[in-house]
Protein backbone atom coordinates (compact mmCIF):
# COMPACT_ATOMS: atom_id res chain seq x y z
CA UNK A 1 0.00 0.00 0.00
CA UNK A 2 1.47 3.41 -1.23
CA UNK A 3 1.84 6.05 0.83
CA UNK A 4 -0.27 8.87 -0.56
CA UNK A 5 1.14 12.08 1.81
CA UNK A 6 4.84 12.90 2.02
CA UNK A 7 6.24 13.67 5.73
CA UNK A 8 5.58 17.77 4.60
CA UNK A 9 2.48 17.00 3.50
CA UNK A 10 1.82 15.58 7.01
CA UNK A 11 3.26 18.05 9.38
CA UNK A 12 1.71 20.91 7.04
CA UNK A 13 -1.88 18.94 8.18
CA UNK A 14 -0.43 18.85 11.55
CA UNK A 15 0.32 21.94 12.11
CA UNK A 16 -3.20 23.15 10.59
CA UNK A 17 -5.52 20.94 12.65
CA UNK A 18 -2.85 19.79 15.36
CA UNK A 19 -0.81 22.82 16.68
CA UNK A 20 -0.84 21.51 20.19
CA UNK A 21 1.44 18.19 19.07
CA UNK A 22 3.63 20.54 17.40
CA UNK A 23 3.54 23.58 20.47
CA UNK A 24 6.67 25.13 21.67
CA UNK A 25 9.47 22.89 22.67
CA UNK A 26 8.29 19.85 20.98
CA UNK A 27 10.30 19.08 18.18
CA UNK A 28 10.02 15.85 15.99
CA UNK A 29 11.97 14.76 12.26
CA UNK A 30 11.17 12.44 10.55
CA UNK A 31 14.00 10.48 9.60
CA UNK A 32 12.36 8.04 7.36
CA UNK A 33 9.23 7.41 6.08
CA UNK A 34 7.58 4.09 3.83
CA UNK A 35 4.62 1.92 3.34
CA UNK A 36 4.46 0.11 7.04
CA UNK A 37 7.08 1.84 8.79
CA UNK A 38 8.61 5.06 9.73
CA UNK A 39 11.34 6.43 11.85
CA UNK A 40 10.80 9.73 13.59
CA UNK A 41 13.05 11.65 16.09
CA UNK A 42 12.26 13.87 19.13
CA UNK A 43 14.38 16.94 19.91
CA UNK A 44 12.99 17.33 23.41
CA UNK A 45 12.46 20.59 24.97
CA UNK A 46 12.54 22.17 28.26
CA UNK A 47 9.18 20.57 28.93
CA UNK A 48 9.88 16.96 28.25
CA UNK A 49 12.81 16.34 30.10
CA UNK A 50 13.67 15.08 33.87
CA UNK A 51 16.58 15.57 35.71
CA UNK A 52 19.34 14.57 34.46
CA UNK A 53 18.14 15.12 30.99
CA UNK A 54 16.39 12.12 30.13
CA UNK A 55 13.33 12.21 28.36
CA UNK A 56 10.54 11.48 30.87
CA UNK A 57 7.97 8.54 30.36
CA UNK A 58 5.04 10.55 29.15
CA UNK A 59 7.04 12.49 26.69
CA UNK A 60 7.41 8.93 25.33
CA UNK A 61 4.08 8.06 25.12
CA UNK A 62 3.79 10.93 23.40
CA UNK A 63 5.97 10.36 20.84
CA UNK A 64 4.70 7.02 20.42
CA UNK A 65 0.86 7.84 19.78
CA UNK A 66 2.61 11.08 17.32
CA UNK A 67 4.19 9.21 14.81
CA UNK A 68 2.29 6.37 14.25
CA UNK A 69 -0.56 9.32 13.41
CA UNK A 70 2.29 10.26 11.18
CA UNK A 71 2.35 7.14 9.27
CA UNK A 72 -1.36 6.84 9.19
CA UNK A 73 -1.36 10.20 7.97
CA UNK A 74 0.99 9.23 5.35
CA UNK A 75 -1.05 6.21 4.14
CA UNK A 76 -4.79 8.03 4.48
CA UNK A 77 -4.39 11.64 4.33
CA UNK A 78 -6.89 13.22 6.12
CA UNK A 79 -9.50 10.23 6.65
CA UNK A 80 -6.89 8.97 9.39
CA UNK A 81 -8.49 11.41 11.33
CA UNK A 82 -11.32 9.12 12.00
CA UNK A 83 -8.66 6.81 13.58
CA UNK A 84 -8.87 6.86 17.34
CA UNK A 85 -6.39 5.02 19.74
CA UNK A 86 -8.20 2.27 21.31
CA UNK A 87 -5.42 0.58 23.60
CA UNK A 88 -1.74 1.70 24.13
CA UNK A 89 0.86 -0.24 26.17
CA UNK A 90 4.57 0.10 27.29
CA UNK A 91 7.30 -0.73 28.49
CA UNK A 92 10.16 1.18 29.73
CA UNK A 93 13.54 -0.85 29.77
CA UNK A 94 16.01 1.74 30.83
CA UNK A 95 16.68 4.88 31.36
CA UNK A 96 17.90 6.55 27.95
CA UNK A 97 21.00 8.53 27.47
CA UNK A 98 20.52 12.77 27.29
CA UNK A 99 20.15 13.10 23.84
CA UNK A 100 18.10 12.46 20.59
CA UNK A 101 15.30 9.83 20.90
CA UNK A 102 14.02 8.00 18.05
CA UNK A 103 10.42 6.13 17.70
CA UNK A 104 10.94 3.26 14.97
CA UNK A 105 7.63 2.28 13.90
CA UNK A 106 6.13 -0.43 12.13
CA UNK A 107 2.81 -1.92 11.40
CA UNK A 108 2.30 -5.35 11.91
CA UNK A 109 -1.90 -5.27 11.45
CA UNK A 110 -3.23 -3.06 8.51
CA UNK A 111 -6.51 -3.84 8.53
CA UNK A 112 -9.81 -2.13 7.17
CA UNK A 113 -11.01 -1.43 10.76
CA UNK A 114 -7.95 -1.97 12.92
CA UNK A 115 -4.43 -0.93 12.89
CA UNK A 116 -1.36 -2.95 15.33
CA UNK A 117 1.95 -0.78 15.41
CA UNK A 118 4.93 -1.72 17.23
CA UNK A 119 7.17 0.86 18.00
CA UNK A 120 10.83 0.50 19.76
CA UNK A 121 12.11 3.54 21.35
CA UNK A 122 15.95 4.48 20.81
CA UNK A 123 17.74 6.10 22.71
CA UNK A 124 20.39 8.17 19.47
CA UNK A 125 23.41 8.19 22.03
CA UNK A 126 24.26 4.69 22.77
CA UNK A 127 21.59 2.99 20.10
CA UNK A 128 20.00 1.38 22.93
CA UNK A 129 16.72 -0.08 23.43
CA UNK A 130 15.01 2.30 25.96
CA UNK A 131 11.02 1.73 25.33
CA UNK A 132 8.92 -0.74 23.50
CA UNK A 133 5.51 0.04 23.11
CA UNK A 134 2.76 -1.66 21.05
CA UNK A 135 -0.44 0.81 19.74
CA UNK A 136 -4.11 -0.50 18.64
CA UNK A 137 -5.68 2.08 15.78
CA UNK A 138 -9.56 1.50 14.95
CA UNK A 139 -10.75 3.67 11.91
CA UNK A 140 -13.94 4.54 11.95
CA UNK A 141 -14.54 6.47 16.11
CA UNK A 142 -15.23 4.70 19.09
CA UNK B 1 0.02 1.25 55.71
CA UNK B 2 -0.52 5.19 56.66
CA UNK B 3 0.43 8.42 54.28
CA UNK B 4 3.84 10.04 55.45
CA UNK B 5 2.87 13.62 53.14
CA UNK B 6 -0.40 15.54 52.76
CA UNK B 7 -1.47 16.65 49.36
CA UNK B 8 0.19 19.80 49.88
CA UNK B 9 3.62 18.59 50.64
CA UNK B 10 2.97 16.00 47.99
CA UNK B 11 2.65 19.26 45.46
CA UNK B 12 5.26 21.43 47.05
CA UNK B 13 7.91 18.39 46.67
CA UNK B 14 6.21 18.35 42.85
CA UNK B 15 7.15 21.98 42.37
CA UNK B 16 10.23 22.05 43.88
CA UNK B 17 11.43 18.63 42.15
CA UNK B 18 9.40 18.10 38.74
CA UNK B 19 8.30 21.45 37.92
CA UNK B 20 7.44 20.19 34.60
CA UNK B 21 5.16 18.29 35.48
CA UNK B 22 3.00 21.26 37.04
CA UNK B 23 4.53 23.66 33.83
CA UNK B 24 1.49 26.74 32.54
CA UNK B 25 -1.90 25.52 31.78
CA UNK B 26 -1.62 21.68 33.40
CA UNK B 27 -3.70 21.75 36.43
CA UNK B 28 -3.95 18.75 38.89
CA UNK B 29 -6.38 19.38 42.27
CA UNK B 30 -6.20 16.33 44.52
CA UNK B 31 -9.89 15.45 45.02
CA UNK B 32 -9.07 12.87 47.69
CA UNK B 33 -6.04 10.81 49.20
CA UNK B 34 -5.98 8.16 51.17
CA UNK B 35 -4.01 4.70 52.15
CA UNK B 36 -4.01 3.14 48.27
CA UNK B 37 -6.39 5.57 46.67
CA UNK B 38 -6.75 8.52 45.34
CA UNK B 39 -9.01 10.77 42.75
CA UNK B 40 -7.21 13.41 41.12
CA UNK B 41 -9.01 16.01 38.89
CA UNK B 42 -7.20 17.91 35.66
CA UNK B 43 -8.82 21.02 34.36
CA UNK B 44 -7.14 20.48 30.76
CA UNK B 45 -5.49 23.87 29.04
CA UNK B 46 -5.36 24.54 25.86
CA UNK B 47 -2.23 22.34 24.95
CA UNK B 48 -4.30 19.16 26.50
CA UNK B 49 -7.08 19.56 24.44
CA UNK B 50 -7.74 18.53 20.69
CA UNK B 51 -10.76 19.88 18.61
CA UNK B 52 -14.02 19.70 20.09
CA UNK B 53 -12.70 20.55 23.46
CA UNK B 54 -12.03 16.93 24.66
CA UNK B 55 -8.99 16.14 26.78
CA UNK B 56 -6.02 14.12 24.38
CA UNK B 57 -4.92 11.04 24.83
CA UNK B 58 -1.55 12.05 25.20
CA UNK B 59 -2.79 14.39 28.36
CA UNK B 60 -4.63 11.24 29.69
CA UNK B 61 -1.38 8.87 29.74
CA UNK B 62 0.33 11.52 31.99
CA UNK B 63 -2.03 11.98 34.09
CA UNK B 64 -2.20 8.39 35.03
CA UNK B 65 1.44 8.48 35.60
CA UNK B 66 1.47 11.60 37.46
CA UNK B 67 -1.37 10.42 40.11
CA UNK B 68 0.31 7.61 41.02
CA UNK B 69 3.00 9.02 41.39
CA UNK B 70 0.91 11.20 43.56
CA UNK B 71 -0.03 8.32 45.55
CA UNK B 72 3.49 6.66 45.74
CA UNK B 73 4.91 10.17 47.02
CA UNK B 74 2.29 10.40 49.81
CA UNK B 75 3.19 7.22 50.98
CA UNK B 76 6.60 6.84 50.50
CA UNK B 77 7.85 10.61 50.76
CA UNK B 78 11.14 11.63 48.48
CA UNK B 79 11.60 7.67 48.81
CA UNK B 80 9.16 7.18 46.22
CA UNK B 81 11.92 9.01 44.02
CA UNK B 82 13.24 5.74 43.02
CA UNK B 83 10.29 4.53 41.81
CA UNK B 84 10.29 4.28 37.95
CA UNK B 85 7.23 3.15 35.52
CA UNK B 86 7.91 -0.10 34.62
CA UNK B 87 4.60 -0.58 32.07
CA UNK B 88 2.04 1.08 31.54
CA UNK B 89 -1.37 -0.17 29.46
CA UNK B 90 -4.42 2.65 28.54
CA UNK B 91 -7.47 1.96 26.74
CA UNK B 92 -9.36 4.61 25.58
CA UNK B 93 -13.32 3.42 25.79
CA UNK B 94 -14.73 7.00 24.85
CA UNK B 95 -14.52 10.51 23.63
CA UNK B 96 -14.55 12.37 27.19
CA UNK B 97 -17.00 15.58 26.98
CA UNK B 98 -15.45 18.31 27.40
CA UNK B 99 -14.90 19.57 30.93
CA UNK B 100 -12.85 18.39 33.81
CA UNK B 101 -11.85 14.47 33.82
CA UNK B 102 -10.96 12.60 37.05
CA UNK B 103 -8.17 9.91 37.94
CA UNK B 104 -9.44 7.38 40.21
CA UNK B 105 -6.20 5.17 41.20
CA UNK B 106 -6.16 1.88 43.80
CA UNK B 107 -3.32 0.22 44.11
CA UNK B 108 -3.85 -3.42 43.79
CA UNK B 109 -0.40 -4.61 45.03
CA UNK B 110 1.80 -2.58 46.86
CA UNK B 111 4.36 -4.71 47.43
CA UNK B 112 8.39 -3.72 48.52
CA UNK B 113 9.67 -3.88 45.23
CA UNK B 114 6.70 -4.04 42.86
CA UNK B 115 3.56 -1.76 43.05
CA UNK B 116 0.35 -2.22 40.50
CA UNK B 117 -2.05 0.41 40.29
CA UNK B 118 -5.18 0.37 38.29
CA UNK B 119 -6.51 3.96 37.21
CA UNK B 120 -10.14 4.96 35.87
CA UNK B 121 -10.48 8.29 34.12
CA UNK B 122 -13.75 9.33 34.34
CA UNK B 123 -15.75 12.71 32.47
CA UNK B 124 -16.73 14.52 35.58
CA UNK B 125 -19.77 15.88 32.94
CA UNK B 126 -21.51 12.57 32.76
CA UNK B 127 -19.59 10.41 35.29
CA UNK B 128 -18.71 8.18 32.44
CA UNK B 129 -15.81 6.27 31.90
CA UNK B 130 -13.03 7.09 29.06
CA UNK B 131 -10.50 5.15 30.13
CA UNK B 132 -9.04 1.98 32.05
CA UNK B 133 -5.32 2.09 32.54
CA UNK B 134 -3.15 -0.30 34.26
CA UNK B 135 0.66 0.50 35.86
CA UNK B 136 3.38 -1.41 37.48
CA UNK B 137 5.97 0.52 39.17
CA UNK B 138 9.13 -0.78 40.47
CA UNK B 139 11.03 0.77 43.24
CA UNK B 140 14.63 0.76 43.36
CA UNK B 141 15.52 1.65 39.40
CA UNK B 142 15.14 -0.18 36.48
CA UNK C 1 -29.15 -4.61 27.46
CA UNK C 2 -30.86 -7.69 28.39
CA UNK C 3 -29.70 -11.32 27.98
CA UNK C 4 -30.95 -13.81 25.69
CA UNK C 5 -29.18 -16.93 26.89
CA UNK C 6 -28.66 -18.79 30.39
CA UNK C 7 -26.13 -20.43 31.53
CA UNK C 8 -27.82 -23.44 30.74
CA UNK C 9 -28.20 -22.69 27.05
CA UNK C 10 -24.80 -21.00 27.05
CA UNK C 11 -22.89 -24.28 28.09
CA UNK C 12 -24.67 -26.58 25.76
CA UNK C 13 -23.84 -24.21 23.08
CA UNK C 14 -19.97 -24.65 24.18
CA UNK C 15 -19.96 -28.39 24.86
CA UNK C 16 -21.38 -29.13 20.90
CA UNK C 17 -19.06 -26.36 19.61
CA UNK C 18 -15.47 -25.92 21.50
CA UNK C 19 -15.92 -29.14 23.58
CA UNK C 20 -12.21 -28.96 24.26
CA UNK C 21 -12.78 -25.78 26.19
CA UNK C 22 -14.51 -28.06 28.67
CA UNK C 23 -12.21 -31.17 28.54
CA UNK C 24 -11.65 -33.31 31.08
CA UNK C 25 -10.76 -31.90 34.35
CA UNK C 26 -11.72 -28.23 33.22
CA UNK C 27 -14.29 -27.50 35.70
CA UNK C 28 -16.49 -24.31 35.04
CA UNK C 29 -19.38 -23.32 37.35
CA UNK C 30 -21.28 -20.05 36.63
CA UNK C 31 -21.62 -18.57 39.94
CA UNK C 32 -24.13 -15.40 38.53
CA UNK C 33 -24.37 -14.19 35.06
CA UNK C 34 -26.34 -10.61 34.22
CA UNK C 35 -25.86 -8.13 31.84
CA UNK C 36 -22.89 -7.12 31.53
CA UNK C 37 -21.53 -8.99 34.24
CA UNK C 38 -20.96 -12.40 35.58
CA UNK C 39 -18.55 -14.15 38.24
CA UNK C 40 -17.24 -17.68 36.70
CA UNK C 41 -15.70 -20.31 39.10
CA UNK C 42 -12.77 -22.83 37.93
CA UNK C 43 -12.35 -26.01 40.14
CA UNK C 44 -8.51 -26.57 38.29
CA UNK C 45 -8.05 -30.16 38.01
CA UNK C 46 -4.84 -31.76 38.27
CA UNK C 47 -3.42 -30.28 34.80
CA UNK C 48 -4.22 -26.58 35.75
CA UNK C 49 -2.16 -26.66 39.11
CA UNK C 50 1.31 -26.55 39.77
CA UNK C 51 3.54 -27.96 42.58
CA UNK C 52 1.74 -26.46 45.79
CA UNK C 53 -1.70 -27.20 44.49
CA UNK C 54 -2.25 -23.83 43.05
CA UNK C 55 -4.00 -22.47 39.61
CA UNK C 56 -1.25 -21.72 36.64
CA UNK C 57 -0.74 -18.96 35.18
CA UNK C 58 -1.96 -20.52 31.56
CA UNK C 59 -4.84 -21.48 33.71
CA UNK C 60 -5.95 -18.48 34.31
CA UNK C 61 -5.89 -17.00 30.90
CA UNK C 62 -7.49 -19.69 29.16
CA UNK C 63 -10.35 -19.39 32.41
CA UNK C 64 -10.22 -15.39 31.48
CA UNK C 65 -11.08 -15.95 27.72
CA UNK C 66 -13.39 -18.67 28.08
CA UNK C 67 -15.13 -16.40 31.05
CA UNK C 68 -15.84 -13.72 28.24
CA UNK C 69 -16.94 -16.05 25.78
CA UNK C 70 -19.42 -17.30 28.28
CA UNK C 71 -21.01 -13.68 29.10
CA UNK C 72 -20.81 -12.91 25.04
CA UNK C 73 -22.64 -15.70 24.02
CA UNK C 74 -25.44 -14.82 26.91
CA UNK C 75 -25.67 -11.65 25.20
CA UNK C 76 -26.02 -12.38 21.90
CA UNK C 77 -25.90 -15.66 21.54
CA UNK C 78 -24.42 -18.10 18.65
CA UNK C 79 -24.18 -14.22 17.16
CA UNK C 80 -21.10 -14.25 19.56
CA UNK C 81 -19.27 -17.14 17.54
CA UNK C 82 -18.30 -13.93 15.27
CA UNK C 83 -15.90 -12.18 18.55
CA UNK C 84 -12.52 -12.42 18.16
CA UNK C 85 -9.89 -11.57 20.97
CA UNK C 86 -7.73 -9.35 19.42
CA UNK C 87 -5.84 -8.13 22.72
CA UNK C 88 -5.25 -9.99 26.19
CA UNK C 89 -3.35 -8.24 29.00
CA UNK C 90 -3.05 -10.15 32.76
CA UNK C 91 -0.86 -8.80 34.98
CA UNK C 92 -0.52 -11.57 38.24
CA UNK C 93 -0.36 -10.26 41.47
CA UNK C 94 0.12 -12.99 44.05
CA UNK C 95 -0.04 -16.99 44.07
CA UNK C 96 -3.27 -17.89 44.90
CA UNK C 97 -4.38 -20.09 47.42
CA UNK C 98 -5.01 -23.88 46.74
CA UNK C 99 -8.88 -24.09 46.15
CA UNK C 100 -11.15 -22.75 43.66
CA UNK C 101 -10.87 -19.55 41.84
CA UNK C 102 -13.59 -16.84 40.53
CA UNK C 103 -13.02 -14.74 37.44
CA UNK C 104 -15.42 -11.77 38.14
CA UNK C 105 -15.77 -10.15 34.78
CA UNK C 106 -17.52 -6.63 33.45
CA UNK C 107 -17.62 -5.55 30.28
CA UNK C 108 -16.35 -1.65 30.77
CA UNK C 109 -17.57 -0.84 26.92
CA UNK C 110 -19.95 -2.92 24.59
CA UNK C 111 -19.95 -1.57 21.61
CA UNK C 112 -20.84 -2.79 17.98
CA UNK C 113 -17.73 -3.93 16.84
CA UNK C 114 -15.29 -3.57 20.06
CA UNK C 115 -16.33 -4.95 23.35
CA UNK C 116 -13.52 -4.44 26.47
CA UNK C 117 -13.81 -6.70 29.29
CA UNK C 118 -12.17 -6.44 32.82
CA UNK C 119 -11.55 -9.35 34.45
CA UNK C 120 -10.40 -9.82 38.60
CA UNK C 121 -9.43 -13.23 39.42
CA UNK C 122 -10.06 -13.94 43.29
CA UNK C 123 -8.73 -16.93 45.22
CA UNK C 124 -11.63 -17.96 47.23
CA UNK C 125 -9.89 -19.23 50.25
CA UNK C 126 -8.78 -16.05 51.22
CA UNK C 127 -10.65 -13.40 49.17
CA UNK C 128 -7.77 -12.32 47.68
CA UNK C 129 -7.28 -10.37 44.61
CA UNK C 130 -4.37 -12.89 42.52
CA UNK C 131 -5.13 -11.11 38.88
CA UNK C 132 -6.26 -8.40 37.09
CA UNK C 133 -6.63 -8.80 33.35
CA UNK C 134 -8.51 -6.92 30.57
CA UNK C 135 -9.34 -8.48 27.35
CA UNK C 136 -10.50 -6.78 24.08
CA UNK C 137 -12.97 -8.17 21.30
CA UNK C 138 -13.84 -7.32 17.81
CA UNK C 139 -16.61 -8.98 16.45
CA UNK C 140 -16.46 -9.64 12.54
CA UNK C 141 -13.51 -11.19 12.63
CA UNK C 142 -9.65 -10.39 12.52
CA UNK D 1 25.64 -14.22 29.04
CA UNK D 2 26.14 -18.21 28.15
CA UNK D 3 23.77 -20.43 28.08
CA UNK D 4 23.59 -23.03 31.41
CA UNK D 5 21.74 -26.28 30.13
CA UNK D 6 20.87 -27.49 26.83
CA UNK D 7 17.49 -27.83 25.19
CA UNK D 8 17.40 -31.34 26.79
CA UNK D 9 18.66 -30.27 30.22
CA UNK D 10 15.80 -27.90 30.19
CA UNK D 11 13.17 -30.43 29.12
CA UNK D 12 14.24 -33.26 31.57
CA UNK D 13 13.87 -30.73 34.25
CA UNK D 14 10.80 -29.38 33.33
CA UNK D 15 9.64 -33.46 32.43
CA UNK D 16 10.14 -33.97 36.42
CA UNK D 17 8.75 -30.89 37.68
CA UNK D 18 6.22 -29.60 35.79
CA UNK D 19 5.15 -32.94 33.64
CA UNK D 20 1.51 -30.86 33.11
CA UNK D 21 3.52 -28.21 30.66
CA UNK D 22 4.36 -30.88 28.44
CA UNK D 23 1.12 -33.57 29.27
CA UNK D 24 -0.42 -35.46 26.57
CA UNK D 25 -0.75 -33.64 23.25
CA UNK D 26 1.41 -30.90 23.80
CA UNK D 27 4.18 -31.21 21.93
CA UNK D 28 7.06 -28.82 22.31
CA UNK D 29 9.97 -28.67 19.77
CA UNK D 30 13.02 -26.46 20.61
CA UNK D 31 13.97 -25.12 17.19
CA UNK D 32 16.96 -22.93 17.90
CA UNK D 33 18.35 -21.97 21.33
CA UNK D 34 20.87 -18.89 22.33
CA UNK D 35 21.24 -16.36 24.60
CA UNK D 36 18.83 -14.27 24.68
CA UNK D 37 16.93 -15.84 21.87
CA UNK D 38 15.21 -18.68 21.41
CA UNK D 39 12.50 -20.12 18.28
CA UNK D 40 10.18 -23.20 19.67
CA UNK D 41 7.47 -25.18 17.67
CA UNK D 42 4.29 -26.24 18.82
CA UNK D 43 2.45 -29.36 16.95
CA UNK D 44 -0.70 -29.01 18.28
CA UNK D 45 -2.92 -31.26 19.68
CA UNK D 46 -6.47 -31.77 19.47
CA UNK D 47 -7.18 -30.21 22.93
CA UNK D 48 -5.76 -26.57 21.53
CA UNK D 49 -7.57 -26.78 18.35
CA UNK D 50 -10.37 -24.85 17.43
CA UNK D 51 -12.79 -25.71 14.85
CA UNK D 52 -11.03 -25.53 10.85
CA UNK D 53 -7.84 -27.29 12.78
CA UNK D 54 -6.20 -23.00 13.67
CA UNK D 55 -4.33 -23.30 17.12
CA UNK D 56 -6.42 -21.48 20.20
CA UNK D 57 -5.61 -18.34 22.08
CA UNK D 58 -4.95 -19.90 25.03
CA UNK D 59 -3.08 -22.25 23.25
CA UNK D 60 -0.67 -19.75 21.94
CA UNK D 61 -0.74 -18.02 25.51
CA UNK D 62 0.42 -20.71 27.24
CA UNK D 63 3.22 -21.77 24.26
CA UNK D 64 4.39 -17.88 25.03
CA UNK D 65 4.87 -18.20 28.44
CA UNK D 66 6.22 -21.68 28.30
CA UNK D 67 8.71 -20.06 25.79
CA UNK D 68 10.20 -18.18 28.10
CA UNK D 69 10.40 -20.07 30.92
CA UNK D 70 12.37 -22.22 28.78
CA UNK D 71 14.73 -19.60 27.70
CA UNK D 72 15.11 -18.56 31.56
CA UNK D 73 16.09 -22.23 32.45
CA UNK D 74 18.70 -22.58 29.87
CA UNK D 75 20.36 -19.32 30.89
CA UNK D 76 19.66 -19.37 34.88
CA UNK D 77 19.41 -23.12 35.56
CA UNK D 78 17.04 -24.44 38.30
CA UNK D 79 17.47 -21.02 39.70
CA UNK D 80 15.03 -19.95 36.90
CA UNK D 81 12.31 -21.60 39.40
CA UNK D 82 11.61 -18.35 40.70
CA UNK D 83 11.02 -16.29 38.04
CA UNK D 84 7.10 -15.43 38.02
CA UNK D 85 5.11 -13.64 35.23
CA UNK D 86 4.14 -10.49 36.42
CA UNK D 87 2.40 -9.27 33.34
CA UNK D 88 1.60 -10.56 29.88
CA UNK D 89 0.09 -8.70 27.01
CA UNK D 90 -0.50 -10.77 23.53
CA UNK D 91 -2.54 -9.04 20.42
CA UNK D 92 -3.64 -11.74 17.94
CA UNK D 93 -3.31 -10.60 14.79
CA UNK D 94 -4.54 -13.03 12.31
CA UNK D 95 -5.88 -16.70 12.62
CA UNK D 96 -2.69 -19.63 12.08
CA UNK D 97 -3.34 -21.39 9.12
CA UNK D 98 -3.65 -24.75 10.27
CA UNK D 99 -0.42 -26.62 10.79
CA UNK D 100 2.55 -25.68 13.43
CA UNK D 101 3.32 -22.63 15.25
CA UNK D 102 6.70 -21.29 15.99
CA UNK D 103 7.46 -18.80 19.10
CA UNK D 104 10.58 -16.54 18.77
CA UNK D 105 11.15 -15.47 21.74
CA UNK D 106 13.94 -12.13 22.18
CA UNK D 107 15.17 -10.93 25.28
CA UNK D 108 14.68 -7.11 25.16
CA UNK D 109 15.34 -6.87 28.96
CA UNK D 110 17.83 -8.95 30.99
CA UNK D 111 17.71 -7.58 34.33
CA UNK D 112 18.95 -8.84 37.77
CA UNK D 113 15.15 -8.87 38.96
CA UNK D 114 13.30 -7.74 35.91
CA UNK D 115 13.28 -9.56 32.58
CA UNK D 116 11.33 -8.35 29.83
CA UNK D 117 10.82 -10.70 26.63
CA UNK D 118 9.21 -10.10 23.03
CA UNK D 119 7.65 -12.92 21.43
CA UNK D 120 6.38 -13.17 17.91
CA UNK D 121 4.40 -16.22 16.81
CA UNK D 122 4.44 -17.38 13.18
CA UNK D 123 2.32 -19.72 11.48
CA UNK D 124 4.91 -21.63 9.76
CA UNK D 125 2.23 -22.25 7.17
CA UNK D 126 2.50 -19.22 5.39
CA UNK D 127 4.73 -17.34 7.12
CA UNK D 128 2.82 -14.70 8.89
CA UNK D 129 2.82 -13.29 11.98
CA UNK D 130 0.05 -14.41 13.67
CA UNK D 131 0.28 -12.99 17.11
CA UNK D 132 2.59 -10.32 19.09
CA UNK D 133 3.30 -10.67 23.12
CA UNK D 134 5.54 -9.29 25.63
CA UNK D 135 5.88 -10.61 29.28
CA UNK D 136 7.54 -9.55 32.25
CA UNK D 137 9.46 -11.96 34.50
CA UNK D 138 9.97 -11.30 37.94
CA UNK D 139 12.86 -13.00 39.71
CA UNK D 140 12.69 -13.28 43.58
CA UNK D 141 9.06 -14.06 43.70
CA UNK D 142 5.72 -12.02 44.03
Amino acid sequence: MALKWSAEQVFSFLREEFPQALRDGVNYEVVTLQPGEAHIRLLAGEQQLRPGGTVSGPAMMEMVDFSIYVLLLAHHKEAARLAVTTNLTISFLRKPQPGPIVAQIKLIKHGRTLTVARVDIISETDAKLVASSEVTYFMGGI
